[in-house]
């Protein structure tokens, strides 16, 4: 997930005495402190003086208080308040529980709750699968996070990881129906993460790991991955790498390559890296280098990270050796989920014709894209402020809406690679070009293909529990 | 909680072909099937058939297998469908998570999730205090349970408890706006539940433990209360207790008796039994007596349960022995939470004037009403279909809104003292009678009377965090 700076809305609530302070003052002090004005509400208005809340955007929070001390130095002026829109959205939280069905009276009561409610607890007791129709399990995952490794912000606790994992669940509900619920754990030990996530587990769907550090993120994976029967995805990994391969599949439509031929440099072998270096392998990739800070990662070393040797055995089919700049030469990809501006100009010069960079470092890119413009055929970064975003928001809600839909019992390789087939085939052939490789977040058929890609992909390997004609009528017992 | 018998709403979906069948013939056989039509509704209606929808009450599932079969051979009739309002109620689920705000472009996306949501984790690492406000902890609390206790059909496991604790959501946010999360553990395991909800706290601002099955109930909610800095509430406990008090000031207040003078006699020594004793001990009652299957609980014995030892010490200042119909004579209180029909009309009758019965076993109560009616001043039940029904509902929706509007760090015994008058308050001395001496679930001043005595003892005892200034202004730092 990216931090980019980006501008905030300020709100400034203003006494204004009527006689004294004609409105373009205001102004000129606001504009003149380096805010733009776009909006301003009468909170009320009498005789002699009227309330308003004046709604500013700006690019420095220092100039905020800049502007706040201003206003209050302008005579007949009264600053009462100074409020930001993004703390006021946050207030008590951004989610809410919902009942579906109102409990007005004695018969709803009887209904949902006691004593009608113990005949759908035996029809489950007796068969626990119904859980998957009578509860919310049906459409209910869990987001869960131990806080150690947030944006960018790194080990940030339980407590402040929840504002990211409940912006997590707006998005699963916005975007795809789905019901997510963030849990943020108050530990972080990895055999305890895995016995709390099978002990909450009844109630849910499907568990979606969220910012958890490596390498412990993938013995957590791993393990729930094999201990429970519902999907278990670690987004910072797969949604990443899903939809890197959605935007790389474009890219090489343009240049006119094949996967196959391509010689990919990846740049950063934690969590991400290693997911995107498999999937790109699965997709049909062959020669694929890792770099990380010592450089090239090949099997004629052995590596401390258990995860490295692994992936020396794996990747790098030549063996080669040297730096990140060394193997550059001649590459035709290069994949960055490592550190800003570790890739030079120079470095993209060795490359071979059209080359393809996908620099996704947050919030500042391994290059910068102006400095590499004059030398890539397409280029692709993380930021929603340059074209050819790579956003996990792509993949995570269809996701999860396909695997709930066919019940699947986990999350393959199958249906990830065909997430990002789907997540490609968005961007028509007509409409694609070296700036529009990728769809964007609010392209409302994105969610549609890939739940309908990962369904079919679900039921082709044998992972969907939904049985095909049950698909679309639900079954419900008379008691 | 009650499992009372009511009847059930079944659906019938038919296909009728007009000409052949009067819709006189289908009555008639539901009717003599022992149906209650209640409501008909057209689905389809073409030249030579119609689809309706016959909404059914019965009474005896069997009845509804035995309408349906007759349906099915009457001639032009064809069911299509037999569907059971209370299942349909529960497809998919009782609750949902909904986004308060709406995320439907950049500027949305950048406020409530990346960027600018990371100005908010940080407020909150710099000051984890903040996540009362900044996040859900401010009004959401979760509903644990293990599934071993569950309503009156014991360990059904956790899937199967799950419709029980999403009813319970569905009541904490209708009757007082409070969002509850339901989680049902798969472990029985005592350290391990308390590890589990210690781990999964920090995105709540409360715990109610529900039907998780004594003697594991007490240490879990024990050491949860010592090691948690948010409120801890078992209600099976303590909800019971609470309401218990509030029907008994009243049922008092018609005697014209005194706590303090009263003999009491409690039927039932488990988790409900010893709550319901302690706060009638906090409320003044002096001469209470335990009686479980072996007989009175005294001092001068010693228990295998260790809970029965330490009850023993605060309970029986007399040390009397004896069976329940021994300890009976005299007593102005019988409160039972024990075993159908235990308590005899024999036993009744050597009770002190004025006798008050709360038999609230469930369903069957310890005593048939009908039976001690003629002896009795005032009874109370567990069940719905009678007066005066003693209801966990009364107590836990304010009593939660209470403590999180004022951010206690717990609910101590003067909060559920506080708790307790409130309910009883609700029923005006001009309109208390034998048969009103509690409110209704649905009488909407007992949430408000709940919070705001709760929040006054919760301040009163220095539990309360929310500085009193702040207590309706909340607190938003610019960043």
């Amino acid at each position: 997930m990216s931090i980019a700076s980006s501008g905030t809305y300020m709100i400034y609530r203003l006494k204004i005495e009527k006689e004294q302070v004609p409105f373009g003052d205001i102004a000129t002090i606001i504009d003149g402190g380096g805010g733009d004005i776009v909006g301003i509400d009468v909170i009320s208005s009498g005789r002699s003086h009227s309330v308003r809340d004046i709604t500013v955007n700006v690019t420095d929070p220092l100039d905020s208080e800049r502007i706040g001390e201003a206003l209050q130095r302008l005579d007949g002026v009264t600053v009462i308040h100074v409020s930001d829109r993004t703390f006021l959205v946050h207030l008590g939280g951004k989610i809410e529980i919902q009942s579906k069905t109102p409990v007005k009276n004695r018969d709803d009561l009887s209904r949902v709750y006691t004593p009608g409610v113990a005949r759908v607890c035996m029809a489950i007791a007796e068969k626990p699968d119904k859980a998957h129709t009578l509860t919310i399990k049906r459409n209910t995952i869990a987001v869960i996070s131990d806080g150690t490794a947030v944006l960018g912000l790194g080990d940030i606790g339980p407590e402040a990881a929840m504002p990211v994992m409940e912006g997590k669940a707006m998005l699963f509900k916005e975007f795809a129906g789905v019901d997510a619920f963030p849990l943020c754990l108050d530990t972080k030990d990895t055999e305890e993460i895995i016995r709390i996530v099978k002990a909450v587990a009844p109630a849910f769907g499907g568990i979606n790991l969220e910012d958890i550090s490596s390498p412990r993120c993938f013995e957590i994976e791993e393990r729930l991955k094999k201990e429970l029967d519902i999907p278990v995805f670690h987004d910072d990994q797969h949604g990443t790498a899903v939809v890197l391969l959605a935007g790389l599949l474009n890219a090489l439509k343009i240049t006119g390559k094949r996967l196959e031929e391509c010689k990919v440099v990846v740049s950063g072998i934690g969590a991400a890296g290693i997911a995107c270096s498999k999937i790109l392998l699965s997709a049909g990739v062959r020669n694929l280098i890792g770099v990380d800070r010592q450089g090239a990662i090949h099997r004629n070393m052995v590596y401390d990270n258990p995860q490295w040797n692994a992936y020396a055995q794996m990747t790098n089919p030549d063996g080669i050796s040297g730096t990140l700049s060394d193997v550059m030469e001649g590459a035709d990809v290069f994949i960055g989920v490592s550190a800003p501006s570790i890739l030079q100009v120079d470095d993209v010069r060795k490359m071979a014709p059209d080359p393809i960079v996908f620099a996704m470092a947050n919030p500042v890119p391994e290059i910068d894209p102006e400095l590499a413009k004059p030398y890539v055929r397409v280029m692709a970064t993380g930021r929603s402020d340059k074209p050819n975003q790579i956003n996990n928001v792509l993949c995570f809600p269809g996701m999860f809406r396909g695997a709930l839909d066919c019940r699947a019992r986990e999350i393959n390789e199958d249906m990830k690679l065909a997430a990002a087939y789907a997540i490609a085939s968005v961007v028509r052939d007509d409409e694609l070009s070296e700036t529009y490789i990728i769809p964007s977040v609010f392209n409302n058929k994105v969610v549609e293909k890939v739940r309908e890609a990962v369904i079919e992909a679900a039921y082709r390997t044998g992972v969907a529990r939904k049985s095909m004609p049950d698909f679309h009528a639900e079954d419900v017992d008379p008691a």
